[in-house]
C-alpha cells in the first residue's frame, strides 16, 4: 500500500476529471425526455423555473415563520422554500446549545412562570423590528400562546436573547405585533381569567374575568424588552385575537379585534352547548381601538396601577381619558389588518362572508364628534359599524386573514372553508381572482406584506391541512405552505412546501439583502448577552482552576484538538467549562459535549460557551467535538476523569512508545511531499486573479492560518529530534503533517472555486 | 352587514373564478423570460425538471437521516428534497408531544442512564430493518454517540417506541447497523473506557479501557430491542468505528473498523501531541472481523459473563472460539461497506488516497489456513492485508464512505479533503468520473445503496460546510446535503438542500412504495405501547374520577370542543387527563395543553393520550386546542379551575341569557339556507363519478359523520324550543350550523378535487 505522500502529485491532477467531463454529461437526457418520463407538464415547468436556485445562488426573500407548538422559529427561503434554520426560542435545542449551554440556560430562565422552568411554547406570530413602518432587518419577536410570553431574536447571529413573560396574562394568542418604530410589541390576552394569581368562579366570569393588550417596551440599543417601561390596558372577557398597529395617519393607535364577546361559558359536560356555539352566537363581536401613544403617557403620569409588577391602566381610566373605543365588527373574526398607507383596516370574520374594511379616518371622525351607538357593559363607547365602514366586499367562505401588494389598492385574503385565496381590490371593492389551495388555509402572507412597502411578487398560503399532498409520514402529517406567484394578474400556484415540525401560524418574510448577519463573534463573546465573557481565553492561556469542591476550566477549540484534553475531578466537584472557539474562518464552528453529563455547546467561530455540571458519578467520560470540523473532527477528544473521593493517587507508568528514527524520517519525507502538493495549489491560485473573489481571499486567509500553526509544532518536532526523543519528534511532526492536510483541504476548495468561477491567469 | 346563510347560493359560483381563469394565467410569462430574468442556465433548468414535484405528486424515495446533534432523525423525500417530518427520538419535541405526555415519557425513561434523564442525544446512523437484506420499511434505528443507546422507530406511525441504553459503554459512534434479517443491530464503542462504572487512570489505558461491539438482539413481533437477549463483544481499546453486516455468503459476519489503534493518549495541555498527532501516527488500523452467529451460540451455551448487566464475551474467550480477527487497513478509515453481493468489503481511510476492497473469500481462506502475519498485543489473530485484499484504487484526498449503485461493480465514495465524489468500478479498479460538491463531504448515500439490492437513480453527498450556499443566517450555517443524478455515465448535481436543524451524519433512503404507514389508530391506543390505553373513552362516556388527593380525567375530542369544558381541582391535586380524539379523517389531528402547567399533548386520530401534572398553584388556566382543527378552532377551549384547598362552595347566580325566539328563529333560518349550499354541493358530488376517487370518498365519509352528529344537536334545540328555553335553543341550534359549517368545508374540498381531478359526470 502507497501513503498520501507518495501519490499527491498524481493526484492534482486526478481531481480535474470531474470539471473536465461536466458539460458533456447535461446532454444525456433531453429537457423533453425528462418531462414524459416525471409526467411534468408545461405548468409544472414555468413552476419548477420560477422556485429552483441553482447551487451558490441566493433566494430573494428570506421568511421566518412561527414553529407552532415546536417552540421554535423556521427561517426559510422564498421562492426555494427552503428551510433554512429552526432558531431554538422556547424549547431547548441541543444542536444550538439553547438549553444545554449556562448562556442560553439564563435566557430561558427569563421565561420561567411561577418561579418554573417551561419548556416548550406555542408560537403563533412573529414580527420583525420596524422603522418608520418598515422592516428594518435587525430583531424579530414571537409569542407563546400557551404561556403568555415573548421572546426576542436578534437577527445578526439569530439568536434568542430574551424570554419575557407576561405576569397577569394565562394565554395569549395575538402577539407579537410592532409598532411603526417597534417601540412597542404588543401582546393581547386570548382566554380571559383573573389578572391576580387566584381561583373566581366561572359564574364570576363577567365581573372578575379579564382580557387585555399589553404594550411591551423595546428598548433598540439593549436589544431587550424593557419590562419596567411596559404596560397593560384591561379590557372585557371578550376573548381578544390579533392586533395591528397603525402607521402613517393612524400611527399612535393601534387595534385588537375580538371573538366570544357573547361572553360564554361552556360546559358540554354538563349538558350546556359547547364553546363553539355560545362563542359564535351572535353576528358581530367587537375590534378594540386603542391610543396607545396616550396610553404610555397615562402610565408616565402616574395613572396606571401595578398589578403582579406590571403597570395597568384600568377600563375605567382608559374609557375616562378616552384612549378606548369599540366598533362592531363580523362574526369570530381571525386578522385586523391595517393597509400600507395606515388609512384602512380590514377585518375578516370567519363566519361572514365578507371582509370589512374601516376608515380610520371616519373612526376619528365618530370619536371627534362624540357619536357613538353606545356602550358595552363595561361602559366602553361603541361607534357604529356603518358610520366607519369603508367598504364591504363578499369573498366566501371562511375569510381569515388579509395581506397587501406592492401594486396600490390590491389585498388577498384566505378563506379557509372554501380553501382559497381571494385577490381584492380594497379600494373599489371589487374581487378580481381566486386561487384554490390544499387545504384549509389559515394565515396568509405576501412580502413584507404587513409593511408601509410591501414588495409583492409571491405569496405564501399557510395551509392548516395537507391530507393527501405528500408521501406519508403516519398519522401526524405536515403542514402545506403553498407559494402562490402574484406578480401577474392571475395568481399561479408554484410550489408545495411541508412543514416538518411544528404548526406554523404566521410568517413574515424581509427582502434578503436587508438581512446583514455576522459570520463570526469577537473572540470571546457571550453571544447571549453580546458581552466579553468572563471565561473567554485566548491560545496559549488555558488553565485549570481547582478550588475546593469546584473545578473550572478555561479551554480552547481549534481544527482539530481540544484543549485541554484531559480534566481530572473528584467525585460531587461542580464542574464548570468555558470553551472558545478560536478559529475565524466562516462555518468553522465547534460543538462540545461530556459523556452522559447532558450537557451540549455548538461554538461558533469567536464564541465562549459555558457548560456546568455536577461530577455526581466516578468513572471515565470522554468529551468530544460534536461538529464535524475537519478530517481529524473524530480525534478531537478528551477524557474527563471523575475519582472518587479521597482517591490517592498512585504513580502509574504509561505503556512505553516504540518509535524510532526511521518513523521520524518517514515523517519528514511525507511532509514534503504534501508540502509539493501545496505549493502547487498555491501556485494555480496565485497565478489567477483570485484577489476578485472575497470569497477565495477568505479561504486563503484560512490556509495560511493553518500554515502558520505549522511552526509551534516543527519547532517541537525538531527540538526533540535533537534530544532523540523520536516519540514527541514523530507526534509533533505528525502534528505538522495535519496542519497540512487542514490547508490542503482548504487550498482545493479555493482552486475548484476559481475554475468553476472562471478565473483568469493573472497577466493573460 | 349580511350574513353567511344570505349569500350562500351565490358564492357556490363565485368559488369557480380561479380554476376556470387558471390555464390562461400561466400564459403571463414565457419559460424563456422566466430563466432570463432569473438567470438560469440550460442545465440549471435541466436540474429543475428532474426535482419538482408539482403539487399532489409523490417523491420517489424517501430518506431518513440522522439529526445529529438534534438528537431527532430527519424525514426528507428525493428528488425534491423537502423535508416531510422530525421524528422526536432522544430530545423531548413538544409538537409531537414527545416528553410532553405520559405515554413518551415512559419511551424517554427507557434512555436514562444511571438514573438521570437525558434530554438529548447526537444520532449518527440510522439504520432501516431488512429482509434478506433487503429494505423492508417496517422499522428504524438509529444511535447516540454522546451517550451510548440506540432507539426503535416503528414506521407504521413513524413514532419512537423504545430507547435502550448500553450499560458498559461510554460512547458509541459506530451504530445502529443491521443484520441481513434485522436478527441483530450492532452498535460499536468510539472512545475505549472501563467496562465497570469506576476510575482507572490514562496510564491503564492498554491493560483497563476497553473497546467493543454490542449486538442488540431485535424482536420483531414486538417491534423492541430484547435487552436479556443482547450481547457484547470485548475488544481491544482501538477506538472501533463504523461496522457493516455480511450479506449473501458473509452472512453471519460482521466487520468494524478503527481508528486510533495507536491506542495514544493525549494532553496537549501538558505539552504532549495532540490525539489527532497521535493517533494517525501510524500507516494502519485495523478492521476486526467478527463471526456473530458463532457468537449468539457462545452466548447460548454459557460461554458470556454478566457486566452490569450485559453478557460479555471475553477477547481470551474470542479468539480461543474463532470468532473474532484482525486484518490491517489504512489509515484512520470511516467507512467499512459491503458490497451488495456480499463478497467483498470497502474501506477507506481518510488519510490514505485509495479504497482498499477486501475480498471475504480471501478472508476466509486465511482464517481457513490459520494463515496470520500475527497477533495484535491482546493476542487476537492478524490476517495480512495483502492475502485479503482484492484491489486497491487510488481515488484522492480524504476518502470516507462508499455506497454502491444499481449497475454492477459500480461504487461511489466520499472524499473529504478534495470535496469531491468519484465514480468507480470495483471489479475491475478503475476511476470512472469525478464530481465537486460543496464543501468537505463525510457520508454519501446512494437509493437503498448499501442495501442488496440497490436502486441507482439518485446519490445524496452529505457535506459537512455550506459555507456560501445559502442566504446568510448567523454564525450557525445550515449543512448542504446535495442531490446528485447518477442514472448516466456521468454525475450530474441537482440540487442543493439546507438542513436547519443538527447535523445529519448518515441518511437511508427507502423506495417510497415500500412503505406503508397508518393514517389513524384503532381508537383508544397508546401508540408507543400500540396497546389499548386504560384511558380511552367513547362518546358519551366521558366521566372525571375523584379520589383523594386526585383527579382523573377521561374525556374525548372532536371538531371543536373538548369534554369536559371544565375541569375543577383543588391546589395540590395530581391531575391525570386522558383524552381520546374520536376523528377518524385523515389528517384531523388535536393538540391539547394546560396554560403554565408544561404539558402538551398531540392527538392524532383515534389516539388516546394521558398528560398529567401537580395542580401546585391556585387559579384559572385555560386548557385549548393546540392543532388547527377547524373553522371554530380557537373555540376548542376550556378552564382548569384549581381551588385553594378548604375552598368553600359559594353558591353565584351566572350571568343572565338574554336570548330570544327571534335569535332561535335567525338560527333556523341560517341553518336551512346553509343546508341548501350543502345539498349543491351534495349534488356536485353525487351528480360525479366521485366513487372513482377514494379520497374523495373519505371526505364524503367525513362529511356524512359531521352532518350525522347534527342530530343530537337538533333534538336538543328541539327540545328548548319547546320548553322556551331560547338561550339553548339558540345555541344548541348553532351547534348544528357549526356541524354543517364542518360539513360545508369537506364538502367543497370534495367538489375540488373532482374539478381538479377531471371527474365525469355520471350517466354522460
Amino acid at each position: 500500500m502507497k501513503l498520501f505522500s507518495k501519490r499527491t502529485a498524481a493526484l492534482v491532477t486526478v481531481a480535474g476529471i470531474g470539471l473536465a467531463a461536466a458539460a458533456s454529461a447535461w446532454s444525456a437526457e433531453s429537457l423533453q425526455d425528462v418531462m414524459k418520463r416525471r409526467g411534468l407538464s408545461q405548468q409544472d415547468l414555468l413552476a419548477a423555473s420560477k422556485t429552483y436556485v441553482p447551487t451558490g445562488k441566493r433566494d430573494d426573500f428570506v421568511a421566518f415563520s412561527s414553529g407552532g407548538q415546536s417552540g421554535q422559529v423556521i427561517v426559510y427561503g422564498i421562492p426555494s422554500m427552503r428551510i433554512l434554520k429552526y432558531i431554538g426560542v422556547f424549547t431547548p435545542e441541543p444542536w444550538q446549545g439553547y438549553g444545554f449551554d449556562e448562556e442560553s440556560k439564563e435566557v430561558l430562565k427569563g421565561g420561567r412562570i411561577d418561579g418554573k422552568d417551561i419548556t416548550w411554547g406555542d408560537t403563533h406570530h412573529p414580527a420583525l423590528s420596524e422603522t418608520n413602518g418598515d422592516y428594518d432587518g435587525q430583531f424579530l419577536f414571537i409569542n407563546d400562546k400557551a404561556n403568555p410570553r415573548i421572546a426576542v431574536i436578534d437577527l445578526r447571529d439569530f439568536e434568542t436573547k430574551q424570554i419575557v413573560a407576561n405576569p397577569i396574562f394565562k394565554s395569549e394568542h395575538g402577539g407579537a405585533f410592532v409598532t411603526p418604530n417597534t417601540e412597542y410589541v404588543i401582546e393581547a390576552v386570548q382566554y380571559p381569567a383573573p389578572f391576580a394569581k387566584k381561583f373566581v368562579p366561572l359564574e364570576r366570569f363577567n365581573e372578575e374575568y379579564r382580557g387585555g393588550v399589553t404594550y411591551w417596551k423595546f428598548d433598540r440599543k439593549a436589544g431587550k424588552i424593557d419590562v419596567k417601561k411596559s404596560f397593560t390596558i384591561e379590557l372585557p372577557p371578550y376573548s381578544q385575537d390579533l392586533s395591528d398597529a397603525g402607521k402613517g395617519p393612524s400611527d399612535g393607535w393601534s387595534f385588537t379585534n375580538s371573538f366570544c364577546s357573547e361572553r360564554y361559558v361552556g360546559g358540554i359536560e354538563k349538558n350546556r352547548p359547547p364553546y363553539e356555539a355560545g362563542c359564535s352566537a351572535k353576528d358581530t363581536d367587537y375590534m378594540h381601538v386603542i391610543n396607545w401613544k396616550k396610553a404610555a403617557e397615562l402610565v408616565a403620569h402616574g395613572k396606571a396601577t401595578k398589578v403582579n409588577g406590571m403597570d395597568v391602566i384600568s377600563m375605567n381610566t382608559a374609557v375616562k381619558e378616552g384612549i378606548l373605543f369599540l366598533i362592531p365588527e363580523p362574526k369570530s373574526p381571525h386578522g385586523v389588518d391595517v393597509t400600507p398607507d395606515g388609512k384602512l383596516i380590514t377585518v375578516a370574520g370567519k363566519l361572514d362572508t365578507h371582509v370589512s374594511v374601516y376608515s380610520f379616518d371616519k373612526i376619528m371622525a365618530a370619536i371627534k364628534a362624540g357619536k357613538f351607538e353606545g356602550k358595552d357593559p363595561y361602559g366602553i363607547p361603541v361607534i357604529s359599524m356603518k358610520d366607519t365602514l369603508h367598504t364591504q366586499v363578499q369573498l366566501g367562505l371562511g375569510p381569515l386573514h388579509t395581506q397587501y401588494d406592492s401594486k396600490p389598492c390590491i389585498a388577498y385574503t384566505s378563506m379557509y372553508v372554501d380553501s382559497q385565496v381571494a385577490k381584492w381590490n380594497y379600494c373599489e371593492g371589487k374581487v378580481l381572482d381566486k386561487i384554490n389551495i390544499h387545504y384549509n388555509i389559515g394565515h396568509l402572507m405576501t412580502m413584507e406584506g404587513d409593511s408601509a412597502h410591501p414588495k409583492g411578487r409571491y405569496l405564501v398560503a399557510l395551509n392548516k391541512l395537507a391530507i393527501d399532498r405528500f408521501n406519508p409520514v403516519g398519522p401526524l402529517h405536515p403542514q402545506n405552505h403553498q407559494l402562490i406567484d402574484i406578480s401577474g394578474d392571475k395568481m399561479q400556484l408554484l410550489y408545495d412546501m411541508p412543514i416538518p415540525l411544528g404548526e406554523p401560524h404566521y410568517v413574515v418574510a424581509i427582502n434578503a439583502k436587508t438581512l446583514k448577519p455576522g459570520i463570526r463573534y469577537k473572540v470571546g463573546t457571550n453571544s447571549r448577552t453580546d458581552k466579553p465573557s468572563a471565561g473567554a481565553t485566548h491560545a496559549g492561556e488555558e488553565k485549570t482552576v481547582k478550588k475546593p469542591g469546584k473545578v473550572e476550566v478555561f479551554g480552547t477549540l481549534i481544527r482539530s484538538h481540544i484543549t485541554p484534553e484531559t480534566i481530572e475531578v473528584t467525585k460531587g466537584d461542580e464542574v464548570t467549562i468555558h470553551l472558545t472557539n478560536l478559529e475565524r474562518a466562516e462555518d468553522e464552528t465547534h460543538g462540545f459535549t461530556v459523556s452522559t453529563y447532558n450537557v451540549h455547546a455548538s461554538v461558533e467561530p469567536g464564541k465562549t460557551v459555558t457548560v456546568k455540571f455536577k461530577a455526581d458519578k466516578e468513572g471515565v467520560f470522554p468529551y468530544y467535538c460534536t461538529e464535524f470540523c475537519s478530517a481529524l473532527h473524530l480525534e478531537m477528544e478528551g477524557y474527563l476523569l471523575v475519582k472518587p473521593k479521597g482517591y490517592k493517587e498512585v504513580k502509574v507508568a504509561a505503556a512505553k512508545a516504540d518509535y524510532t528514527k526511521a518513523d521520524y524520517d518517514k515523517q519528514l519525507k511525507k511532509i514534503a511531499g504534501t508540502q509539493a502538493v501545496i505549493d502547487s495549489v498555491v501556485g494555480f491560485i496565485t497565478s489567477h486573479n483570485y484577489k476578485d473573489f472575497p470569497d477565495v481571499v477568505s479561504l486563503v486567509e484560512d490556509a495560511t492560518d493553518q500554515l502558520g500553526r505549522m511552526k509551534e509544532s516543527k519547532a517541537k518536532h525538531e527540538e526533540a529530534a535533537k534530544k532523540g526523543d523520536w516519540q514527541q519528534a514523530t507526534l509533533w511532526a505528525e502534528q505538522v503533517f495535519q496542519y497540512q492536510v487542514k490547508a490542503a483541504d482548504i487550498g482545493l476548495r479555493a482552486k475548484t472555486y476559481l475554475e468553476e468561477h472562471g478565473a483568469k491567469k493573472v497577466g493573460k
